[in-house]
């Protein structure tokens, strides 16, 4: 046949990137012929402290419904969210993942031509998700790393829906203060939706870092993303989701797949939000882990981004070859994040891990740096 | 604020229905004021078996990594597929269950005012999916209740994007023949789409049911959706994968979010692959329970649309009221499908169950209509 279905996708696909997803620790492990057992992975900001027991203990109560389908309600988790964050189910998107909640986002709001506004070194899923509508992506200069909000704001044009704003960011670990992000807020039109992607908020313990949940009732043009992927340890069952006006969370879910969080997610989070001591565990181990590391960035001469969230970016020395330290930690078997595609080459992302790992990390790194 | 976001979605969204999700079984436990262990559910064509020993293990084997990341290539899965169904992965799309598959392909291929063609009395989302991107529908009157495949190729206009055939079809069970499928295929111009979805094809046992994957290598217009929902009995973990040419595919995963299929699922959907002697046991257990509900049917009178699914549609008495029927088995404890929305005023839907299930539900049945 003569006919290129590469040709009959929309405008949007059409000019995406195939997804390139990371190895396998087991295909890593052959390849450089290590034992799994000794690989140390800090490259996807991972809770480090391991499964909660009582979470384990609710996704074996989960085990016996196997074969039926899940509550497409979501109904106790919803209840469990309102319960814990002060708000109503009717303001609720539950998604595979915060990322299910930019993408619906877009997905709603972003006509072809339209565009979003981005600040420069954010996570790379924003713009994915709005070309593949054929939308474009306008991408603000970063401030030392973070966002600079006013430059953002006055990016907006006439055919802006969203401007992303991640608080902290990811992969620099920067935040925006209370003030910038209500002078902000107050900037932009309240035709354009904010989309306050907070994935890593509950590990922001400064005094002035802003809880966006506290600006919705005076925005409605404010949706805030949530993830149980970090600091509630639940990467692998993909859950997350969006607070925001109930107009907004009614368009969200007309786009949202029925049952896009599956049984064990939505029961395994619904025991996370209860499974206070877990969280406070979480939190405090990062807290030392980041102390750790820092100190160590410091021992070892290397300048770094001071981060409030689960991992930290530091600078190789200079003429130091990103790609040639990423080689040479993964033999020695320690995987971290090169984020030169974040337009920062010569920068690479550690996520906090145990102190074991991360002192395994803080060797290798010193031992290929010499 | 005087802004509507409602006015502010993209077009699709706008004119969406939101989706209205069931009640969970607990919940109407409490409205009806019947115990739960009470309720007969045969409303969503699960597994009646209930979960498989090796699955649960595949599951238990996962916890450990309950922190980390899925793997987003679903490396493994699509290695055992590959055996299992003789195609390169590089053909594999994995679906949040088969549903996403469905929505993949109409985000890749579908621009506003493009059309897809379905037939009558077919699965809804294939139109929820395709108004969102602001598609039209075509549906064409089904013949006898299947799919009337000659008047399908024949709706096909130069909008037209996709066209869903569903074999065997829910909620009619009805399925095309070989031949049918065969001409039909040869009938659809090159550029144009078709979506098999073959949810159900594990329980078609006859002679002359077509198996999609034979016709890929001939058609890289095809694409064939199938699910780990039913026979697999795995419902509540959302497995779903497409199976089409490379370059289908390759368009498929630039929409799929990396981690749309979350490590239980993988493990548990890699683990029923292999687990032949469930899928054996499942495929029996319905055969028999067809039977079943088809004697009890003809003993009351009562005539059905032939299914070789693993549910079935039968016909009230005339002058039933459909949503009547339905509050009275409720009351009962038998939860089943009217079918109304599917343009079948006066039918049933009733998923086949265990053989006490399933005799639950006739003994309610036949004391409803007396």
């Amino acid at each position: 046949m003569s006919v290129d279905f590469q040709q009959l996708a929309v405008a949007g696909v059409r000019g995406l990137k195939p997804y390139q997803p990371g190895k396998p620790i087991d295909e890593l492990a052959r390849e450089l012929g290590l034992n799994e057992a000794d690989i140390v992975k800090l490259a996807s900001n991972e809770n480090p402290l391991g499964p909660s027991p009582a979470i384990i203990d609710a996704i074996q109560q989960q085990l016996v419904e196997l074969t039926r389908y899940p509550d497409g309600a979501g109904f106790e988790l919803k209840a469990a969210l309102c319960e814990r964050l002060g708000v109503s189910a009717s303001q609720l998107t539950l998604g595979n993942g915060s990322s299910d909640i930019l993408d619906f986002a877009v997905r709603v709001f972003v006509n072809q031509g339209d565009n979003v506004v981005v600040s420069q070194h954010a996570f790379s899923i924003y713009g994915l998700v709005t070309r593949a509508v054929g939308g474009e992506v306008i991408e603000v200069p970063a401030r030392n790393f973070g966002h600079d909000l006013d430059a953002m704001a006055a990016a907006i044009n006439d055919r802006t829906r969203i401007v992303f704003v991640t608080n902290p960011n990811n992969p620099t670990g920067t935040y925006s203060t209370r003030g910038e992000l209500e002078a902000f807020l107050a900037a932009v039109p309240e035709q354009v939706l904010v989309l306050l992607d907070e994935a890593y908020f509950e590990y922001a313990e400064v005094e002035d870092y802003p809880c966006g949940l506290d600006y919705l009732s005076q925005y409605p043009n404010l949706l805030v993303a949530r993830t149980f992927s970090k600091a509630y340890g639940l990467a692998s069952l993909r859950v997350g989701y969006g607070v925001s006006s109930p107009v907004v969370a009614d368009l969200m879910n007309r786009v949202r797949p029925p049952f896009n969080v599956d049984s064990f997610a939505l029961a395994a989070a619904t025991a996370a939000l209860r499974d206070d001591a877990y969280l406070a565990k979480s939190i405090a181990a990062n807290r030392q882990g980041m102390v750790q590391l820092v100190a160590a960035f410091e021992q070892l001469g290397l300048s770094y981004i001071p981060s409030v969230a689960n991992f930290v970016t530091f600078k190789l020395p200079d003429g130091s070859d990103d790609r040639e330290v990423n080689q040479q930690l993964l033999q020695l078997g320690v995987i971290i994040r090169p984020v030169a595609n974040y337009d920062m080459p010569g920068y690479i992302r550690v996520s906090v891990g145990t102190a074991a790992e991360n002192q395994t990390f803080i060797d290798a790194l010193a031992k290929v740096l010499a």
